[in-house]
Parts: C-alpha cells; sequence; structure tokens
C-alpha cells in the first residue's frame, strides 16, 4: 500500500472486492443479500435469556456534532405541551390535554446506517450506477433506505477489539487489522461468516463519554484500516458497525486522503455501514457473560430517497 | 355508557382501570413492565422460518398530513447529491463523492409511537404526574420516550379484525369491542395475554391506498371502542397498536368527546400505543400460513424528552 | 409566437433580451444595477404622508402551499413559552421569564423574492454561467440572495392591472400584455422607468382570500403574457412582483410549457422577480388617493447562498 | 442599585417606567406607537444621497450560536439544484430549470427584533397581560410579531459609542451609562426623541468578526446598563438595536441575575429591542461624514404568533 497513491489502492481494492451485478442490475440490497431466512433463524436461537440492549446513543442536542458539511444535532421542539394543558390552553373537550412535537435533524447526526447512496468511487454508485443521476437533489431515486426496512434483523456478533486488543478502550489513530478482527473473534470465541452483523467496539465512544466530545465528529478516531477491505468482502457479512463517527480509521492511512475505506467498500462491496453506536451496555453484558453473539433488529426509518438513517438498535441475548 | 357524559364515563374508567403506583413513583416505562424477559424468550421462539416484515409506512411528503394541529408531512432535503459528486464539485480526494440527507417532521405524523407524555387527563400525566411540569416547552422532563428504547421487543400477536369480522375491511366509525377481539383471537387461534405486543388490523389503510388518504389523518375510521378500556386493562398486554391514524373509532362514541379512551389508556393505564403502522405484508403472510404471532422489535428513537416517535416496527415469523 | 413552440420563442426572446456581460463578468446584482443613488432620491420623495404598508402575506400553516416540488407551508413551533415562565418551570432568576420561537420553511412558500439562481435556461444560469457549478447542494455559490441586502430600496410603482382592466380582478387564464400596462400607468397617471420596483396587482389574492385558496399555488392564474419580456428588458425596470403565485400567466400561452416567461427574465435579463406579494391595503390606498407611486424597501434576508427569500416589502407614501 | 437584589431593583424600575394602558387595553405595538406618519416624514428628509446599508449579518451555519436555549445557526438545504438542471434531472420541458431551497432556524440565531411576547416579569407579558395565555405552545396570540409588519420605518439614529467612548471598541463588561449615550450624541450633533428608531453600536461585532465568535452568543459584552431604562422609557423612542446578543451588558450588573433590562423595557415599556444588528458598514460612512441619521426600514417577517423575527434593516442616507 503506497501511502501517496490512495487512488491506486482504492481502484486494485475495489477491483479485488466488488461485488457490482453479483445480484442483478436491479439490485437496491448490497450486502443484505446475505442475511437470509436461515441466518434469521440462527440469530433466534441467541436469544437465552430474552435481555435487550439499545445500541443507540440519545437523539438531542447534546451530541457532538459541529456543523462540518452542515451536519448538526437534532432539535427537537414542542407544538402541544402538558403545561398548556394543564392550564386549559388547548381547547379540547372533557378533560383531555396533549403534547405534540418535532425534529428537524440530519440523517447523519447521530446512531445512523449509511445507505447504499451514501458514497460514491469516481461518479459511480452501488452496483456501477451512475450517481449523478441514482442520487440527485430529490434524493436516492433508486437505492434509498426505504428498500432495507424489513431486512435488518438477525445474527450479530460483537468483535471488542477496544477490550481485547487495547485492554478498553483503542487510542485515536489505531488502525484495526484483519489480525485484529480476528483475534478479538478467537478472544470471543465466536466465528464471523456470511450475512452476520458485525459490530466492531473501539471503546472510543466511552472515552468521548467522559472526556468530552472533542472531534468526535470528524477527528483522529481508531477505526477499520484500509486493508481490510478484502476481509470485509470474503466474509460475506451482511453489515458493519462502530462506536465512532466513521468507521474507519482516522487519519486515514494514506498522506491525503478521506475515507477511502468508504470508497471500497459502500460503492463497491455494497456494505451496509453503522457508524456512532452504542455499544457500551451490551459489551459489558457480553464481557459478563462471555457470549459475543446475539439477535439484532436494526430497522432503519423508511425515508423514501433518504441515505441514511437514524437507528435505534436492539440486540437480544 | 352515557353518550352525553364522556367526562363521566371516563373518570369511571379510569378508576376501574388505574396502574397508577403499580411500578413505583419513579415509573417511565408503564405496561412495558408487563414485557419480560420471560415473555421475550417466548416470542423468540416463534421465529421459525426467519421471514420478515416491515410494518412501517414510508416517510414522505405523499402521507395522510394536512395540517392539524401543526402535523406535516416529513419533508427531506439533500445536503449533498451524486449530482453534485459526479460533477466533481465537493472539493473530496482520490474521486470519493458523497451524499448527505435531513428531515424535517412531526414525530406523530405517520407510523408512530405515542409516549407516556403525549395525553393527559385533567392535567395529570401518567403515574399521577402533574402534567404541567412533566411536559414543558423543553419536552417531556420524565418520561421521555427514550427511556423505552432497549425495551420494545417481544411476542406479537395480529388480530386482524379487518379480516375475521370485516370480511377484509372494517367500515369508518365501526368501534371494535372486546367481543369482536376475543371472536377474532379465537379465529385466529391465538391467545392475548400479559406482556404481549397486539396489532389490530382494520383494513382503514389498505382502503386509504385504494381510494385515497381522504380524511385518513383525524377523520372517520373503524378503531377500539371505548368500551375496551378494561379489556386493554385487565389482559396486561405491553402495547397496542392500529393501522388508523388515531386507535380508537372516529368520530368517538359521544355526542361531544375527542379520544376518550387515549385519555383513559395513556394517563392511567400506561400503555404504549402505536398508530399509523401497515399490517398488510404481514397480515396477507399470516392469513395465508394461519401463524398469527411472531417476533416483533418496535423500537424508538430515543429522541431525548420526546412524547412519541416515528418507529420502523419489525416482525419476524 | 408559435404556440407549438415555445423553446424557440424562449430563444428568441433571450436573445433580444439578454444583459449577459453588461455589468461585468462578475455581477451578482442583475437588474438591481439600474437601482442607482440617484433612483433612491427620487423614491424618497414619494413620502409624502408617511404612511407605511406591509405588502407580506402572513408567514404560517395556513398558506396555500400543498406540497409541489416540497413546497409546504412555514412550520413555526415553540423554544419556550410565557405558560412555562408563568408555571415557573424556567429556571431564570429574578422573575424573568422567555419565549423563543423557530421556523422550517422554503424560501419560495410565501411573499418571497426569486433570487438570480433560482431559474435556468438549458444549464445556464445569469450572466451566461454554468448552472451546474453555480447552484450545487450547497447553495448558490455565485449569485446568492445575500449579495442584494442593501439594494433593495428605491421608487415603486403599483400597476393595479386589475383594477384598471378587470374592473377589480382579472379573471384566471388572463394575459397581462404590454399594452394593458402601459394603458394601466396612463390611467394611474405614473411612468415606468429604469431603477423602478414595478408592482403588478391582478386582484388573484383578493380572490383566494375570499373564495380560498384552491389552487393558488400553481394554479391557473392571471399574469403577465409571455409577450411582455421585451417591455420588462427594454424599460430597465429594477425589479417586479405580482399577487399571484408565479409571476406569469398560467396556464402559459404555449401547447406545452412551464414558466417560459421565467426562463427569459430571470437568467437572461437578470430581474428580480417577486411572488405571493399582498398589494391589498396599498391598492386601496392608491385608489383612494390616486397616487400609485411610493418609497419601497423590500430587503431580503440575506441567507447565504439561498436562491431566494421571503421579504415582507414595506411601501411608504 | 442593590447589586445584591436584583428583584426590587427590577420593580422599582418597572414602575417608574410601565407603559401600560398607555394605548388602550388592546394594544400590540408598545412603543412603535411612538413611530407617527410625521415621523416617517422627518426621516424621509434624511435621505439625501440615496445611499443604501444594510444592517444584517448572515444567516448561515458560520453564525454564533452554540446550542444555549436549543438557539442554532441556521440550516439553509436546496429542494432542487443548478446542477440536477443541468444534468436534465428535472422533468422540465423546453429547457427551462430551476433551484428551491429551505430554511430551518430559530427565530433568535442572528439578526433580529425581540418581539413583545419574548420577556415576561413574573408571569406578565406587555400592557400587563397574562403570559400563561399570551404565548402557548401555539406561539403569541395576542401580541405576534405579525402586527408590527407595517410599521417599522422612520428616522433612525447611529449612537456610535464604541467610537465616542471607546475609541473604536467597547470592552465586554462595559456598561454604557445614559451619560454616555447623552455624550455620543453630542458628539454625533444628533438629537434623540420620541419615535426614533435608536441604534447603538459597541464595535462587540467588529472585535467577534476579527477574532472570532468566542462567547459572543451569550458571553460577556458591552451594552446597556441595567441604569438606563428611564432614559428608554423618557425618550420615547420607538425601538432600540445594538451590535450585541443581548442588548444589555454582560455580566448583568447584579450579582445573580439574567438580562434584568429586558425584565423592565420589554413587558412595561413595550419597547422594540433589536440584537445582533451589523452596523459596521453604516457607522464607517456616518465617521467618514459626520452624518448619524438616516432612514431606516426594519421590517419583522410576519410569522404568525411568533415572539420574534430574523430582520435585514435597511438604512439610507
Amino acid at each position: 500500500m503506497n501511502r501517496a497513491d490512495p487512488e491506486a489502492a482504492i481502484a486494485e481494492a475495489a477491483k479485488l472486492c466488488s461485488n457490482w451485478g453479483r445480484w442483478g442490475a436491479d439490485d437496491v440490497l448490497g450486502t443484505l443479500n446475505f442475511l437470509t431466512e436461515a441466518k434469521r433463524r440462527e440469530g433466534a436461537a441467541l436469544i437465552r435469556r430474552g435481555a435487550s440492549f439499545s445500541l443507540s446513543q440519545r437523539f438531542d442536542l447534546n451530541g457532538p456534532q459541529k456543523g462540518w458539511r452542515r451536519r448538526t444535532n437534532p432539535v427537537h421542539t414542542m407544538l402541544d405541551t402538558g403545561t398548556d394543558a394543564a392550564a386549559g390552553l388547548q381547547g379540547f373537550p372533557h378533560g383531555i390535554g396533549g403534547a405534540d412535537d418535532v425534529i428537524a435533524m440530519p440523517l447523519q447526526c447521530s446512531t445512523q446506517w449509511d445507505g447504499l447512496g451514501h458514497i460514491f468511487d469516481h461518479g459511480r454508485a452501488w452496483n456501477g450506477r451512475d450517481a449523478a443521476t441514482t442520487v440527485t437533489a430529490e434524493g436516492d431515486r433508486v437505492t434509498g433506505i426505504e428498500h432495507m426496512a424489513a431486512h435488518v434483523a438477525g445474527r450479530a456478533v460483537l468483535l471488542d477489539v477496544g477490550r481485547a486488543v487495547g485492554g478498553g478502550e483503542l487510542p485515536d489513530g489505531f488502525a484495526i487489522t484483519e489480525a485484529h478482527l480476528t483475534a478479538t473473534a478467537e478472544t470471543h470465541g465466536v466465528a464471523v461468516g456470511r450475512g452476520d452483523l458485525v459490530l466492531v467496539r473501539t471503546g472510543q465512544l466511552a472515552r468521548a463519554r467522559r472526556d468530552g466530545w472533542g472531534d468526535y465528529a470528524g477527528g483522529p478516531a481508531p477505526g477499520l484500516s484500509f486493508t481490510t477491505a478484502q476481509w470485509l468482502h470474503r466474509t460475506e457479512i451482511a453489515a458493519i458497525a462502530t462506536d465512532t463517527w466513521g468507521f474507519e480509521v482516522r487519519p486515514n492511512e494514506f498522506d491525503h486522503a478521506f475515507q477511502p475505506l468508504h470508497q471500497v467498500v459502500i460503492p463497491h462491496i455494497g456494505l451496509l455501514v453503522g457508524e456512532m453506536w452504542d455499544f457500551e451496555a451490551l459489551a459489558a453484558d457480553c464481557a459478563a457473560d462471555g457470549v459475543y453473539e446475539c439477535w439484532l433488529t436494526a430497522a432503519p426509518l423508511p425515508i423514501t430517497g433518504a441515505v441514511g438513517s437514524p437507528v435505534n438498535p436492539v440486540a437480544v441475548k
């Protein structure tokens, strides 16, 4: 890997990892095609205790966004309040009162899925489509996140690389390699394979909780090495998610680069990528009982034409 | 039930059905307390084929909202597009391009959960709290939907009253009684009990899809009769959802009233209520295989202080 | 004018009316260049009584938008309320309380200016610029409405064509020609010339107020004939505004067309166009005193990169 | 003035300065009642050269808001772009293309007017009204900013206290007293009186432009001393605006206080207050020609029920 030439490295990886055409010209699901009914049955068997865990950060103004790419934290306001209701100001009969609310937020502001229309390589979107006509100001006219609405439920594996390799947390700039992933899985006693939803904990979110957000949204972070592209392709996993802003290691592993692994895995592999997930409660439980696999439902809101979605993933063990 | 006196009927039902104090003074979960780990194990056993179904409508401007109570349809806009990326306008290195998006929407605009802070009775919120200090312009300071983030996963039962009683669809204004619910469950061969997530299909959404929205958002609709309050309490279900705008029958069963059943079930029973769900695909499958129970995850977005949340419920059979 | 060939008619008009290059390659003001300091002195002399008039509709959910092109009415919500303040819930010292609010709205939803980046002709924006690189998902990177912030104050002329030609209101579909404009000015005893802000009242808004919005936003309307393009160019006016949704007559005067006059006047003439203005109070006053000219300030909000702006124009006589 | 007892000082000032009932029980204009037609004629005479100045900051994400009271900077997004138009993706006939946009913003985020419903004193709003029923979650049901739409045009006086007293800029925490105001007016050779729109430049915005926003939104700032309440009342000015976030000096002049001058001038005097205005260009011009009075139009957007409005004030000399 030539640090000075990300473009060549990306082209090489893209060629080795391409899934274009694998599920037909009309495909809108990418690696979610690996998540079969059989995989769901396998995942369901992992619900042993019935304990459930939310893997979502809270959506509010106390999030990490600082305006980069016009990404802001969610703004939640009330249309009606209990205060008004109690004061008899709402005009409803027989003592009923109500409260309603609204939200305005970037779909990429907190715990999220990146849809297939989120990243392009030289003007090409997933499956080789023309980015220009696929994702316009109208939204994603082909691969909108709404197509994934029913699919994201199955077997999940937590790879707590932070604990297994970092003694709790990985430092910013730490590049997680295939060797780290494999060693972590081995330590945990779990296998990763076709159709799995892979959760990679770095520990950075725990650090941000303790020390303040700092540059959590876009700054230095532990994350997947560019060199894991082939592992992500070869294992045929259905999706991957991390507890960091951007899934891959930051700064990126080239002299002048921006999210090169995204450029391979989304448009070429068709991989569903989750970011800013909160694994803390689940990871503590896994560390306690030694079981690093579970049932996971992480259903995006079917916002028509969206290139991503906020999500509250729920894991059940 | 005196049609001329909803206030008395509500007071009577509230008295008979109150769960105030049942789970302590600090409770923020209401009937979700019935959804235990044991219940989740029971639900997990219902994942037999691994087939999954989204029970969510799509979130876009083609929804039914017309501005009542300032409820509008979701507005989704793009921050970056593939068209810009393909035209080389984004300023990123090595050929990477990206698309981002934002949404602005009422939390009650489409497929949703009503949180415990959504409805009040004479200035009282769930568990007897003062509505005035519980849900202010800041949001729900006590029972915000974020507290439910990890909980809504368990056994669901579909009661397709539309099919069982209405031959497909119930007409607008049809009040579903306990007898209808019981008969439907019997026809389906399912039992409803403590901790279940109950899905009641009326067929109105199918009609709206066919005939146009009309007054789907707030107008006449089939729905639960006010008289079901005690059944909803006695069965100790964890949550209920319908395919209509407002869960209960419209027009309401009193001369001058507005959503009287809400006034009992949310503040007094502490019941989680879902509205505008889409049961069409699931119901067709249940009609085909005769199995009306399944695993359901319906995870609200943990929007801090929200009195409701959009949701993409995913059922797995 | 061949009704079957709008494209040729537009090309012909564009050629005859082009102001490209007239104010240099870097121009971002278009016909506002005609609005000189001398013109402002002339306008100031028209402030005789000191009576002021707002020419803005109110911004709220009761507007005419129905979702076309994702244009919605403004959504205004409160961040803090007097109800909360009076209930002592805000946590401020010494009895102070406050209310704040937010708005979400399309910039084209009500009384507005169309900026120079609002309309393109075959991929060309004002002054011959490439539309693709001028107005991206980032906004208008060259001719954003912020550049006009200080300029829109000067002499205005009201042409009440509705009264002068239509006996009060023009019917929908009525095409206002140069002859109508000239006759109206003559009837009013006013001259229209270089640097003027021209206000054309059709009376359609009065009708919508009386009869309901109907298809005010996008449907049939009186408005300027396509044939006025040369008059709009030759008179060297600084801006024009109407009380209709779209400035030009609807349906348009070709068999298959969409706002062909826009396609000439914005990219080629560089004309500032106002829509959905409310002339009712001003027009009644002008009819009463016979004075159809006044001072006008119609200052767009300097939203960086915006292709339009809501505006509250204030006329003073 | 007892630094330890703001509440008593506020009560005393409120008593001395109250305008409650002065313009009748139904008044919705407050001190704008002082801005008469005669005053407008006087102001119009100040348009001598015809030079115009925008006194507005730009509205974009680069503003000073950091989330306090959920105040964020404006978020501007595109609904349609020139890039899409040039790529032929919009589906319009004869080569026309278009761009539309939307904005989401707090009304208090940048250059603004505080409406009469913005601040309360012990649950009382302007004119002695009950804050609880005046400004609910619906908005200001009585004194919404829409009522001021036609009124804010008249004579303005710039008091460049920054230049006259501070040699350019006043330091943060500098309390501007009546003596400073009077001395500045004298230096400038202008008189301040009934119906005037008074513009007070501190120079803090110039400093923020040079040094970065820092805590411009809410932190230490020069501004009016609490002791100016009686001057603000006695002079019978129509409105006042500053180039700071909060109009009065920060930290406030009591041990534990929050904007005590607001608590007097808005609910008791009924004074229209402007904040975050940009006087830099106008002040430079005034310093150059020695003329510190001008015509000013500062028209709020008539957002129904709003307690404030963004504004682009335009001064003409």
